[in-house]
């Protein structure tokens, strides 16, 4: 037997095929190249056909499908919400898949969720029932697994992490992200950056320029490594923000571990000992002593082991 | 068939037996009276057979019992650990009601779990499948259903919402309660008032007192109802860290409501449009816009209905 994971990125669409136990059997992917709407739908089920008629002539037939969105999957109305691909505001993914996909079982996750099920299954939090991915990218999110199973929430918008309130008083420009995200995310680090150079007219380092808008991720970390002030100031800032949302997660969920993951860990990987250090003084005693906080090992394959993994958990779910 | 609920409070024993539609049939309730360890488990197992012998000459026979208890409940060791009950650092009360109950099913449960399900079936939350109870009394404490379930993490610590992180940095004195019931729970008041005292020396007002030891939270209350400058201030800081509070919960978990009770919701209902007002300001805006904040309908009993239903749900687990 074979599951077919999908994951769909904002700029690419990757598939594999992996065994019950985990292991990739086949991999394929292909970039969206601007495609919207429907387009992508019609990417989505080649694929699918595609890779069950290969799945069918090696004779190790798939018995279950997971997509990994971009977004969120409402489980009510079967609708998929991905913000970053145009014309998705409410699509219906599964109804097209299902119509390929003669009879399999399909289910359809939101990428956080995934996260967390693919390093639960495979990765650093193999065989945990209660852990958290903490995904820090363009944007923040938390895919969150309490009792073996994965957090919704009433409309499927549990997880939203990046909207934590870490400091008052409340500011207008935290609208459009969350306090959280605004000053942690990719692009909040360069907001934190320019805020922090704004105070500081006296510093004439490498990320002063003429031209603010070249400032980016990559160069606050790489002046960081340099040991920049500035850029220590930022990490500084963000290692207390990173760590109370982590204590915050521990006093709420008292989870087995805690995978920090998404682009900016990546770089962010070595401040890890910091941020626990941060968490262990905030979070409750008990559950902070026992959790383990990590970096993801699953990386940019995350999603797509997590979607093998939601493929096989629905199919057990259908044989019981 | 009836329910025999008993909630264990740090001063009091509560009973009752419920029908399966949540209405009470019979209750009772006795002072602990400094009871301590084992005799605090004889009060228990000597109320549980003389209800369940009652029930039964009322040909109306307990079908399972539960019991609320001041603390956390281990269901891995079945073990109960209440901080404010001497010697039940890990005490064998389900083994002591098991081996009274005559093979009637047991189940023991947090007191903080207990009132988001009496909530959930007969209060201000009923029918919810994803909601949380705030508990602000003493100490601070949530209760958490999720996808219909009690969130209990890997050590049946969860929810220990009291930690909450809200205003780096981090100061020592958080150490023994967490920041966010340094500050808001029924002693925190009265801390944030002294506080707010030391740092106005210049107000003569009805909270100052040449012993500091008198002031209380009922006194900061009730000067508060009179616009005393001081309580004024205390409760503005109240509402930003209980709405920030709020939002949080709002923006991880998606609920459909949230509930706030304990001893000081009691005399804080009030400001719950105020506690609103600010977790919308924070927090995830669809989830923001979707969920409902309320005041507990159950108050004091919240526990006892909460063991009446936890009793309801483990028996009709075992049916199945």
């Amino acid at each position: 037997m074979r599951l077919l994971a999908i994951d769909l990125g904002g700029t690419k669409l990757a598939a594999a095929t992996f065994t019950e136990h985990g292991v990739v059997s086949t991999r394929d992917s292909v970039l969206l190249n601007g495609r919207k709407g429907r387009q992508v739908g019609k990417l989505i089920t080649d694929l699918v056909t595609e890779q069950l008629s290969f799945a069918e002539q090696q004779a190790e037939p798939v018995v279950a499908i997971a997509v990994s969105v971009p977004g969120i999957s409402n489980v009510k109305n079967n609708m998929v919400w991905a913000p970053n691909i145009p014309e998705w505001e409410a699509y219906p993914l599964l109804r097209e898949i299902e119509a390929v996909g003669g009879g399999i079982p399909v289910t359809i996750e939101s990428d956080r969720s995934c996260y967390i099920l693919g390093e639960v299954w495979q990765g650093a939090a193999k065989g945990c029932q209660d852990a958290i991915y903490l995904s820090v990218g363009t944007g923040i999110g938390a895919g969150i697994l309490a009792g073996g199973q994965i957090l919704r929430g009433a409309n499927d918008i549990a997880g939203a992490i990046g909207w934590l309130a870490l400091r008052p008083p409340y500011q207008d420009r935290y609208k459009n992200h969350g306090h959280f995200e605004y000053y942690t995310s990719g692009e909040g680090i360069v907001r934190l950056c320019r805020e922090l150079l704004h105070a500081r007219p006296d510093y004439k380092g490498v990320l002063r320029s003429k031209d603010p808008s070249v400032l980016s991720t990559q160069k606050v970390f790489a002046a960081f490594k340099a040991d920049d002030e500035i850029a220590v100031q930022v990490f500084k800032q963000c290692v207390e923000y990173w760590g109370m949302a982590v204590a915050n997660l521990v006093s709420l969920f008292n989870p087995e571990k805690i995978i920090m993951g998404g682009g900016v860990f990546g770089p962010a990987i070595p401040l890890i000992p910091e941020i626990y250090k941060e968490a262990k003084k905030w979070g409750q005693p008990i559950s902070t002593d026992l959790f383990v906080l990590a970096g993801s090992a699953l990386g940019a394959d995350a999603g797509l082991y997590g979607a093998g993994y939601a493929a096989l958990k629905n199919f057990q779910r259908i044989q019981h």
